[in-house]
């Protein structure tokens, strides 16, 4: 049975949403700009990181773990590098303010390179990294969240899904934009599972002995996501160590609490002890193209990469090789036109959300 | 049945390699430096890519696409990057020449980025990420090769094993060091089940069609070895896109050869046609610690989170969790003291290999 859903154009929840974070105390540029940030999930149709978690940041915000009106500042700098204090604001806001830095730097001396502490959830990586593109400039975008993958051979949850994203221009062809949880599936797959009923596929979570299981709902009962790779035997150690990289990178680096002490997201789960460090971390970087060789270059030789992996022959059954990017852009130009379905629980949850600020949805 | 094995010390596979190579005319320090390069991949365990690899090296040399004294020069840059072209030269001497650079301008902004064009294989990458260990520095290395990996979807064999290495210091602990092929197992793994005429594991490699296939031979019919994740399910579109932004870091950003026009490393296969740019490619990055915060504190932290991750709770059956680099480590501590074994294939090769330059092995 399909769940009932609702239409929204793009427009509609982007305003909603901007409305939203005006309520909850944003000055009117910083709603827009989480809100940009915030719907361009659902429009690329990362449905899970998109509306659906806008009463989750709410749910932050009454539990004062977000500031609404934060001091964003540079703390430590070098001409490639900077270290900022999201001073418990938004991720969505502080996130495009620090690969901003990283822009201006790349401008400067070729790269930019910025570590974020003291920061929230900040939407899909993609968003972020994408920021450069207009630059012609190579953007990377990384979070480290809160821990639910547990790393090769360990029953414990150490790392979150910590996402990269690497979004890179070309010239003809579309750019080409990579982001990707470093865990088998994303937690957002597990979620339609648990509301279809279904079972996950072996290899993408753990039960809370370590052992495979199918169980959709396993997290829930101290079962863990598993690391791109889902086994020793296929590479786990690889997701594993991709996931520390990005953990360390966004958080070690930057002061940022780490590893099984970061914070969550659901507002009922309560903070981990000991904390060693200061919030969600993030790592950005944008790398100027004509750092290396002249951007028309590079963009004919990536419309030439771009054009010859997509024209790759496929596997039968398959109508093409699909270059990284190609999907997400294909569903937001459609979204764009049709509108954002959402599932019905999703459109009501928003309902009460506008209804506690007096906000049509 | 065992295969019968030889024992050398690590200096000794040093002194043999060194002299190889001062052989084919590098001068003593070029020589040096690939041997101590070569060898770092036996004494940590990656036999596939040590000396097993030097006779294919001299093929290269014979066949004139090694050129033993090469001007390795930058042929562009910034405060923060470079593109440094190897001049056809050994990549175990260009690599560590351009992960220098790369350090030199850590040095002075923050963070150094060097791409790499017209080079060749270059040994581990881990190697060359742990240069800037000792700088106090994280180190990255990433290289392409030639075309063994078929993309999601795809029959055709489009990108190479593509490896990634980061090496991040900390403090009491030793050092983390990932290194890894973006593929569910490397070639290398492949040689190791073809020795023993055993199978390879379901999700390693795809028949010529992009069927499913155990066949550890598969490659020599067109067959391909699978992105990290193995199959779309489990995630072998993210392996894709890893592999992909090493080749396009690695290639496109520096003028070498991309994709599946990536020069192959056995000198009796012929290169491909209409090549888009200059040998193979490679990309280095150096990042000072102190240029996001004091190198104590990092360290500091880094040793909380090794310690952290190392005892986690191992699942029934392994006795602990592993930090990435704690193998290798291990086998080098082991392989220093006791000597490194050769397969009699390799020390056959060798001892040939000896006899025609008259070096004794």
């Amino acid at each position: 049975m399909k769940t009932q859903e609702v239409m929204r154009s793009y427009a509609q929840l982007k305003d909603f949403s901007q409305a939203i974070f005006k309520s909850i105390g944003c000055n009117e540029a910083d709603a827009l700009l989480a809100a940009d940030a915030l719907v361009a999930a659902d429009l690329r149709g990362i449905d899970s990181h998109g509306v659906a978690r806008l009463s989750g940041y709410v749910r932050l915000w009454e539990r004062k773990r977000i500031n609404p009106t934060p001091d964003i500042r540079i703390i430590h700098e070098t001409p490639s590098t900077a270290v900022v204090d999201g001073d418990a604001g938004l991720g969505l806001v502080v996130a495009p303010k620090a690969m901003q830095i990283a822009i201006d730097k790349a401008k400067q001396v070729g790269t930019g390179w910025v570590s974020v502490q003291n920061s929230n959830h900040f939407g899909i990586a993609g968003y972020h990294a994408m920021l450069a593109l207009a630059q012609d400039m190579i953007g990377m975008a990384m979070t480290n969240a809160s821990a639910l993958v547990a790393p090769t051979f360990s029953t414990e949850r150490m790392l979150g899904t910590n996402p990269i994203a690497v979004a890179i221009p070309a010239g003809e062809q579309p750019a080409f934009v990579a982001d990707f949880a470093t865990t088998t599936a994303a937690n957002g797959k597990l979620e339609i599972l648990q509301r279809k009923n279904a079972e996950a596929p072996l290899g993408w979570v753990q039960n809370q002995d370590g052992e495979p299981s199918t169980d959709a709902n396993i997290l829930k009962q101290q079962g863990a996501l598993l690391p791109l790779g889902s086994d020793r035997e296929h590479g786990s150690h690889k997701g594993y160590a991709l996931g520390s990289i990005v953990d360390i990178f966004s958080a070690v680096l930057s002061g940022a609490s780490y590893g099984p002490w970061a914070p969550p997201f659901p507002a009922y789960v309560p903070m981990p002890e000991n904390m060693p460090g200061k919030g969600l971390g993030h790592f950005f970087g944008a790398m100027r193209i004509d750092a290396f060789r002249p951007a028309e270059d590079f963009k004919q030789h990536m419309d030439n990469w771009i054009q010859r992996f997509r024209n790759a022959k496929p596997v039968a059954g398959q109508a093409r090789v699909l270059v990284p990017g190609d999907p997400e852009r294909e569903i937001a130009a459609q979204r764009m036109e049709a509108g954002i379905p959402l599932v019905e629980s999703v459109a009501k949850d928003l309902t009460e959300l506008g209804q506690k600020f007096g906000i049509d949805f």
